[in-house]
């Protein structure tokens, strides 16, 4: 039977869910309002409009196939009215109709609907300090905000940036503004690591390293106070110091649009976001909510979660579009899937880190390896960071973070975690997840196999290791204490080190440590280092059977101490 | 309690089963025997040694901190005594030993075990042909034909190799002798496609197209008859005509090593392949067995299946390697994953093809989809083929086999539906896999979404598609018949196609379809083309509503016609 469907919002997961509704159910009207001038385009794409790798801001609205994604186009292609710069104001649930106000005219009407798809997105959270609307300040909210930033960049009066916040966005930007412009970009963050939140404090460390390399500075623990100058942004302060720029890009997150959905008496989330059920169906059975403006099931811990990202939208939009035909389609939940592409690194994650395991009650425990990507002696290998995150006792995993130069290789293996993860697995399912192999693309034991090993040797107890940041913290002090660091690599590796640093640094190479168990002190802790943890692993397990009782392995021993930049 | 086990074979299970039962039990002693001269290597790895990738034949056997895996070094780094030139030629379960003669003295002696592990490995398939043991004919199983290959053709002796067998090696090798010799190379195969068994003849015939661009020839569907030449091979004669070639490579497959046990009374299955429980363990509880000597469970049929793997042989030696020290490891079973690569492309699989699931029975659709590998604003986007394999009916998935210039990303694709297939998932669970997005890894919807939406279509009748392959038989008739063949991409694509085909290539663009109904005929079967088949599905979605009853769309469009070089 053909309806009515409104939709409102066309950016994601409106036309997704408007498309997929009109091909199942061709004689139904879909109306789809949206406020912004422009709909339908990929905002993800903003920062590589930005740094030009992206000329043109239509390819952002074009589809696969070049056309542009303009209200003809839905109009004539997929025959939805599609109507920019209409604001719906209310939803009168009982009289099923929506307010729609057109912003150049300012006028006003009401739409009936049999069904209504609310996708209005998240707005960019603002910072309650002086000077946030001075000139020159730019959030990355939608294309026009775009526009204004390339525009200012392009016309060459932009030599310094500020960003503030150093999630996927503000750290995709710096990427933009210091590769493709050579712009001096600096990165304000409010915590002690980049990317906090989705990834590890070692992992953040290893990417921060690396954009330094390539010439971001970063400011982390800061507080932004004011953003100053004259008629436009010069400066910004924080707690700690000035930093001079001529843009200040202020990217620190997105809060739901759920007002319209709040005041229509819809089931919302006290912490924001519209609340929706497996069908992605509101409180309302007439109601559908999708994208930005809803909270969804984490699949991990079994809590409601904010996850706004542009994928999420486009899968659940086709779900909304089922259910609108009378379809019976799910949306589970999610695991919290993320990417990032860092100069000529990739960064990627799901499901928790170890911080917000402990956060959600969890008893958890992280294992850190760092090792080569593929066959080692095939010639392209790169280092690859892993660090696997399970529960204590139940062994269940609980997420995966990566890092690697192949940014392709480590989004599949966190992918191959990702499609898991829902199913609730324990440690071995990662030892045994039937990865392909070949020389050029994997090892025999593939390095998402062996840190499913690691991990359980850990929560087995048969190894115990420290993290290449605790690592670094121990090796800063003058004075290492109680701590005794062995290195078992052999000599050519171990001689050089123990050299440079006569009674800090010791090496006995792992093949020879049984014949020489005498020269390792009974009273000191044992801080094992190899190369990549792996025979560190081993001489504990020496150490360990003849009545050692404080040993731990350096978990990716010298190849994490390298890519975390610790000098030793 | 310390035990002594003794394991037969220390190539890749041996060596890998042998370490970690040390770990967990260093008071207990391994003895690990080996007919070979050389242990512990990757054979994987043979083509790149080969190719020169890999110089030393060494880096085969070396570990990722570049130390050689001799006897010597098992022996002191792993305690392991690793006895090469040993050939174990009998096992008495009664008395629990087995005898092994040392193959350089001929001495022998019986070596008691507490537990025993057979690991036997698997030996190259012989071709009953005249002329197989001529000089210049190789199998490549194991360093020693390695080295005679290599040996050879760095002599510089070797103008042109023929390859008998197109499957991962064969392939490999060709790949090898072409691309960093720049010998003529001749792949024959029996089948009517490469990589018969594990990829479909359409991702296969563009891998084919692939490598010849390359300068491999291929002889399809040929019969081996003989290898002649005059002292050494000189040239290879088949059903339909002869390959004149310098060097012969034979890679016909192998077969499983279970002579020994089978003598010893062990279990063994009928086709070949000893016969392990979920804990790899023999039909006798002191013997365990695994690698390419064993069957394992095929996880998506239920039944068993001889997967000869360097990957396997590692997981399995893990888990044999556990229980050997008491602990209860399981092994659950196979799905089947494998890559390649293959010049620029990378090709990959995971559980049953179309043609495998048809042969195990089962009522198999395969769904298949060509399109951009990330955001198609992305400047470095690849195309990626994706074929989905579903059972009709219960839309479970049943296999995933891919193909694309970024090999990382292809495999990637495959791993995450390698890692869900145990679960007996459905198309809709491919359709929501939480794969991490960002514009330079991925599409909004990822290309596995997509695949997974696209069977979901096929599966629920709302799309009919047929392959490029049947497109492509289609085309090459001079008469189309009753197949109206109607591209539905812009003016500008479709226009310059009706004008060199006139009468055989129709355009109507898929925006102007419902308003020009009439021009299609309706006593036609409507062969719909776009670019990648997203259009093309629009299309007949439109057509379907209004009537028409012959409506097919070519999967892949014209991406996948390109790909599998069908002139059009």
């Amino acid at each position: 039977m053909p309806q009515q469907v409104v939709i409102i919002g066309a950016v994601a997961l409106g036309p997704k869910a408007a498309c997929r509704f009109k091909r199942l159910s061709p004689d139904s009207k879909v109306i789809m309002l949206d406020r912004g001038k422009r709909i339908s385009y990929g905002g993800c794409g903003i920062p590589y409009y930005v740094s030009g790798e992206v000329s043109e801001v239509s390819a952002l609205q074009a589809t696969a196939f070049n056309m542009v994604r303009t209200p003809e186009f839905f109009h004539e292609v997929k025959d939805v009215d599609a109507r920019p710069e209409t604001e719906v104001t209310a939803i009168d649930r009982k009289a099923k109709t929506v307010t729609a106000r057109h912003l150049l005219t300012g006028k006003e009407e009401a739409i009936p609907y049999d069904k209504l798809v609310i996708a209005t997105g998240s707005s960019t959270r603002k910072l309650p300090i002086p000077g946030f609307d001075l000139p020159g300040v730019h959030a990355v909210n939608d294309l026009e905000a775009a526009e204004a930033i390339k525009n200012a960049v392009t016309a060459g009066s932009i030599g310094s940036v500020a960003i503030i916040g150093s999630g996927f966005i503000g750290l995709e930007m710096a990427v933009a503004f210091a590769d493709m412009w050579g712009l001096d970009v600096t990165v304000i963050e409010l915590f002690d690591q980049i990317l906090p939140g989705v990834t590890s404090p070692t992992l953040a460390g290893m990417a921060h390293r690396h954009m330094e390399e390539k010439g971001v500075a970063f400011r982390l623990a800061e507080q932004v106070k004011a953003i100053e100058g004259d008629g436009k942004a010069q400066r910004v302060v924080t707690d700690k110091g000035v930093v001079e720029a001529d843009m200040v890009i202020v990217s620190v997150g997105v809060t739901p649009n759920d007002a319209l959905a709040k005041a229509a008496g819809l089931e919302v989330s006290p912490r924001g976001g519209i609340i929706v059920d497996e069908h992605m169906r509101t409180s309302d059975p007439d109601i559908y909510a999708g994208g930005d403006c809803v909270v969804v099931k984490n699949l991990v811990t079994d809590q409601p979660m904010f996850l706004p990202l542009g994928s999420m939208a486009n899968r659940q939009g086709r779900v909304i579009g089922d259910n609108l035909a009378g379809g019976d389609s799910s949306f589970e939940g999610v695991v919290g899937s993320w990417c990032v592409k860092l100069f000529d690194l990739g960064a990627a994650g799901t499901g928790l880190t170890l911080a917000s395991a402990k956060r959600a009650g969890i008893d958890a425990v992280s294992t850190h390896i760092t090792a080569v990507d593929r066959a080692h002696f095939y010639p392209e290998h790169k280092l690859m960071s892993l660090e696997l995150i399970a529960e204590r006792g139940t062994k269940r995993v609980l997420g995966l973070q990566a890092l690697g130069e192949n940014g392709d290789a480590v989004v599949g293996k966190v992918n191959t975690v990702a499609a898991m993860l829902p199913g609730k697995p324990k440690v071995s399912a990662v030892s045994n997840v039937e990865v392909a192999y070949s020389p050029p693309f994997a090892a025999a034991m593939d390095i998402l196999n062996t840190v499913g090993n690691v991990a359980d040797n850990i929560l087995s107890g048969k190894n115990a290791g420290i993290d290449v940041t605790e690592f670094g913290r121990l090796w800063k002090q003058s004075d290492l204490g109680d701590a005794y660091i062995l290195d078992c690599r052999e000599e050519i590796q171990g001689k050089p080190l123990v050299e440079k640093y006569p009674g800090r640094w010791h090496n006995i190479p792992q093949g020879q440590l049984r014949e020489r168990l005498a020269e390792v002190p009974r009273d000191k802790n044992i801080v094992l280092m190899c190369n990549t943890g792996a025979r560190s692993y081993e001489a504990l397990i020496t150490l360990a059977h003849m009545g050692f009782k404080q040993v731990v392995s350096v978990e990716g021993g010298m190849a994490a101490v390298g890519a975390a930049g610790i000098e030793v």
